[in-house]
């Protein structure tokens, strides 16, 4: 039985411990912080509730073990995931511990959103081990995870992590090149400040920003992505000729992109007003239960299509239930 | 009988048609290009192949006139719908063909996806009868148009729009203030710029990017959102507390805010080259087939849930089969 290290709780590290546990492998568990115990409870909660209803056959569920110390709980593993705060002087100290103790031959992987593994890397005593598995929450159900390493990540780790990450149901993309954030932090975060700019202008408000994308183009993204959606509006002309339609767009003044807009309180305050009336009450835990009900049918239905966005979660090898 | 001209077909004024002909409405159409008609008879196509697995009891489809004026097209219509080409000399050229023949109490309105109304309506005789009401494609299927007024739009004109986009199976967003390319468009678009980046720089591949959406932040922004998504990801300490959180990166240098890629034959050989390997022989008529089958399924996977995902298409009075 392979054997993985979660190394920092939270959102994303219960995520993995989570996802791990259910692929049927052991997990032995590492934070500090005295509610990290009942945030893991919470996440595998959910995904017991949730990824059987997505997958057949999944295999017997590992054993779980929390470790007070880190050095304990890296021990033997074959994987060390670490998701601590996203601070560069803390994740490189726990990265220095964790290779301290952990077998050499074992991947270490950080669940870092922002930082290059070369930035990880930079104080390692064996940078070779070291790669960035970047995950999105919610880390049990989505099966993407940007695999980035930097040129002193070995072959043979970049090769075990793809393999390994595959083996536990993920879709690792292999990013080619390290930038600041990866790649679909970028594209989400330019999104993010149109939407600001939206608000802070009074142009739209958060429900109608969600109501474009959940009845328009996020059902479009959910199965198309970008490209290929152009692909088709661009019809039998083909992608050079919406391409060079396109051009003279970008120099349009659509978007405010020579500005930054301030997060001041006054649009802190009208984002929280405005998302408060958005929910109605709703709490987060409702939303959240929805979120992944939500994500259960349509990953289940995407499966079931016969058609490219189904063929990746078949070629998982597990059958649609 | 209700009767809607639409004026200009292509990709959205066919996708319009075929939208109010299975909503039972009279369609009046004119557009002097050529190949109009057979483009129109695809979309319809389409629309009859599809539209039905997603609603029961659909109204029996009105009838459809292919009219060669302008004018008689117009005639006795009590919505014009304009889908010409983006260019602002000929929709105001349009638009005042329209007004000299249709009734002054009909809704004009406008497919742009660009101009503001208060441009369309600067040459009009009639300023108070035009409104923006811009679709997604396929116009057939996705439920959001965003409904733009200008402050020269008359109450009762804003108040009808509304009303008849949601009678015809939409979900009407109303904006407050109109901006060039409304609001969806200039989510897009800021995403858009960034991909372009990333692909320039060969961090990633058109692949890589549709992956991370379609595996990954395009199912969340599916069913949720992006405020309702990080919502849920601030978990019970609260929007609020999310948003403080938030405000440091946004000086942060992740995006290529303060530049436009240039887009040259260079990177518009990478995009297409890298398109073509994706689509690996799959034409742009099968991808397209595969766009309409993922969306009724979608649509129908997120009608049938007991979430308020599901709540907007069940309020439109029509039952899910």
């Amino acid at each position: 039985m392979a054997t993985v290290a979660i190394i920092g709780g939270g959102v994303i590290g219960s995520g993995w411990a989570a996802r791990f546990l259910l692929n049927g492998w052991r997990v032995q568990f590492h934070d500090p912080a005295p509610a990290a115990e009942e945030a893991l409870q919470r996440s595998l909660d959910k995904a017991r509730r949730w990824v059987p209803e997505v997958y057949d056959g999944l295999p017997a569920e590992g054993p779980l073990e929390i470790m007070t110390r880190l050095e304990d709980a890296v021990a033997g593993a074959d994987w060390i995931q670490e998701s601590t705060p996203e601070r560069l002087p803390v994740k490189q100290a726990v990265l220095a511990a964790i290779q301290g103790a952990c077998s050499p031959s074992a991947v270490v992987a950080s669940s870092t959103s922002g930082f290059m593994p070369s930035e990880l890397q930079a104080e390692s005593v064996r940078p070779e081990q070291i790669v960035v598995a970047h995950p999105y929450n919610p880390v049990y159900l989505l099966p993407i995870v940007e695999c980035v390493p930097s040129v002193r990540t070995s072959a043979a780790i970049k090769a075990r992590a793809l393999a390994i990450l595959e083996q536990i149901g993920m879709k690792p993309v292999a990013v080619g090149a390290e930038v600041p954030a990866h790649i679909g932090d970028r594209l989400m975060e330019a999104l993010w400040r149109e939407a600001l700019w939206l608000i802070k202008d009074g142009v739209a408000t958060t429900a109608q920003i969600d109501d474009i994308m959940t009845h328009g183009f996020g059902l479009r993204w959910a199965q198309k992505g970008l490209f290929e959606t152009y692909r088709v509006a661009g019809g039998e002309a083909g992608m050079q000729h919406f391409l060079e339609q396109f051009g003279p767009c970008l120099s349009w003044p659509w978007t405010k992109l020579t500005d930054v807009p301030d997060l001041d309180d006054t649009l802190i305050s009208r984002i929280v007003d405005q998302s408060d009336a958005q929910a109605a009450g709703r709490s987060v835990s409702a939303l959240e239960a929805e979120r992944d009900a939500n994500l259960v049918a349509l990953l289940k239905t995407l499966r079931a299509q016969d058609t490219a966005a189904g063929a990746f979660l078949n070629r998982l090898g597990k059958t649609t239930s």
